[in-house]
């Protein structure tokens, strides 16, 4: 008999929702939680379809946070397997959103269904927050679902985002934190000119070259015990007109920082102008916040969640702040302990995307033990 | 009565040979040519057209050289007067070529004409080398009439090129030298890879900032009496994919010497070399070999052509090497004295180009003056 997880992680699959579409995976959800005792609240904003359901109205609240959408399928002839079809060959289960993040919602459904079959009379509240658009531009999606919540003084204290966090097992990893990423777009001034009249012109290249040069080789911060250090890079670059003879009148930087909590992204802006301006540049500069770095460091959520991995699996796990940007973002800053556990990611986003089934079992089992670590 | 010139010089604007076209300019000037005795030679290298013209067999030889085709005009409907009618309008030729350089051309015939009828059996000879491709590729024009003269052991003492000097007013610039023009094509090859993951990947914007700001702020040379110093200017730098997440996997840059005779084109590529294995960046360079710089010291081109200058009106001309570059570098590489001596510069390539009527009279007076000094 096939382990219910898999049934709906199939049918989760089946629904093409690619960001900011939801196709009905809110509702197929929301069916099997309100039949559970949640109260849902759906919360459109935008193009985006957001869930908020919550059973009890005690603390503490246990939130699994995650998202119906995923990305786009690129070119579908190139898929082995249709990637909606979601067909279970080998023992894995194939199509878009399989590891990102559709197993991880079944398993929280099934751990939810057995642990409250198991404990309907648990401590606190468990809650789910689900957005249509963690993958797209982010804006309408956990943020604006925190900020109603905020609003009403609804307080997360533990929050398990579903991301694929393991890396070559399931549970090897376990990510409780993640960087800052501060975005910046740079455009120095200069004079146009020929380039056989270079008193009559300036060149922006060469005016703004140190500076870069300066801001490349910086050192930020020595990073800490969970994260590197912030790492500054420049992501593009372009001035000129195309031809050998003139003399850019502007140059156009854009540089990205992934930061640890050891620096603030005021501090790095201080850093970065201070340079600007001892190099005496022209120029404007816009900065773009694509989110606050997080940790939770050890704690009740942590010691839950590594323990219930060792008695599942049987497997230590390792804590990271690797990787990009996930909606925990938007949860820490709340005063949530964060912290995201999900099947392996080496396909997410990528053509012939899979997850191995056995693994949405034994991480539906983990999600349960968590509960019962936190809520009993 | 009309001055020849005038009339000459419309006839040339009138027919609208933009490069690499002709359009019937060349015959027009070598059937005057022929009447005095010339030798004609029409050298046609794929879509150039080319004209050698020579008036005696003994040295030593005065070589008058220009060039037929003009840019094209842009949009026509921002000229005042149509580009290739040739008005005359208050004391002005209006049109497209009129000072760059159909001005020079007619006013050398006229002064040949007139030079000739007066000194039959003057010294040495005169010749004319004219191209159709000075304002494009430059590939099979003045370029390889000269290395067709150069096979047959032809050599000029004297060329006087018909590029409009003047700045203000007629005569008060002559460009005895131009300087050398050195572009470089770099890539500097990095690995692309995540922002998220910079220990993956190696930013080539980072890797070469310190070596290009060592080229941008580099001293290269002190100049000398007549050239300003070297100067390096980067035309183009191009790098990344548009997003602000992704490390670049390579950096574009143009970069283009202008260098005095003070130094070589091997010496710079040696100094800029030693720059980038010195900073260790992994690239690959190209050069462009643009133009050799030249220098026609005092001697008897240029006092002839100062001492025309002064006869004619009564202006001291200054000697100059600045500005873009000109068919003098394939020239003075043979050994010739070079020098440049035509009218006011300062609408070519611009809307409304024009020239003063009066000045191509004055010039006309001024090479036939210069013939008379050299060749009687």
């Amino acid at each position: 008999m096939t382990h219910p997880v898999i049934e709906l992680t199939q049918e989760l699959i089946r629904r093409p929702s690619i960001t900011p579409l939801d196709e009905g995976c809110q509702p197929l959800m929301a069916e099997r939680l309100a039949k559970l005792g949640f109260t849902i609240e759906t919360m459109v904003f935008e193009d985006t379809t957001n869930m908020w359901a919550r059973r009890g109205t005690d603390g503490p609240v246990f939130c699994f946070a995650g998202h119906t959408d995923v990305v786009p399928v690129g070119k579908e002839s190139a898929w082995e397997h249709p990637p909606f079809s979601a067909e279970l060959i080998d023992g894995y289960i194939n199509g878009r959103g399989a590891a990102d993040m559709k197993g991880s919602l079944a398993a929280m459904i099934t751990a939810t269904e057995s642990f409250i079959g198991n404990n309907p009379e648990h401590k606190g509240s468990i809650a789910f927050l689900i957005t249509s658009d963690e993958e797209g531009p982010f804006i309408n999606g956990t943020t604006r679902v925190i900020d109603t919540l905020e609003a009403r003084n609804e307080k997360i204290t533990w929050a398990l985002v579903g991301e694929p966090s393991s890396t070559a097992q399931l549970g090897d990893v376990v990510k409780n934190g993640r960087r800052g990423s501060l975005t910046g777009n740079l455009t120095v001034h200069g004079i146009q000119g020929h380039v056989a009249y270079p008193h009559l012109a300036e060149n922006p290249v060469h005016t703004s070259a140190h500076a870069l040069a300066e801001l490349s080789h910086q050192e930020w911060d020595n990073g800490n015990d969970f994260f590197p250090p912030t790492s500054f890079q420049i992501a593009n670059i372009n001035g000129g007109t195309g031809a050998s003879n003139v003399i850019p009148g502007y140059l156009d930087v854009m540089f990205n920082f992934r930061y640890s909590t050891e620096v603030t992204a005021e501090q790095l802006i201080e850093k970065t102008v201070a340079i600007f301006e001892k190099h005496q540049l022209n120029y404007d500069l816009n900065w773009v916040f694509n989110g606050l770095p997080f940790l939770t460091d050890k704690g009740k959520l942590v010691e839950a969640t590594q323990t219930a991995i060792k008695q599942v699996t049987g497997r230590d796990t390792q804590l990271l702040t690797t990787g990009g940007t996930s909606d925990g973002r938007f949860i820490a800053p709340t005063g949530a302990e964060v912290i995201e556990l999900g099947p392996v990611n080496a396909t997410i986003h990528k053509v012939n995307e899979c997850v191995k089934a056995d693994d949405l079992i034994q991480l539906s089992d983990c999600y349960e033990a968590i509960l019962e670590n936190l809520l009993c």
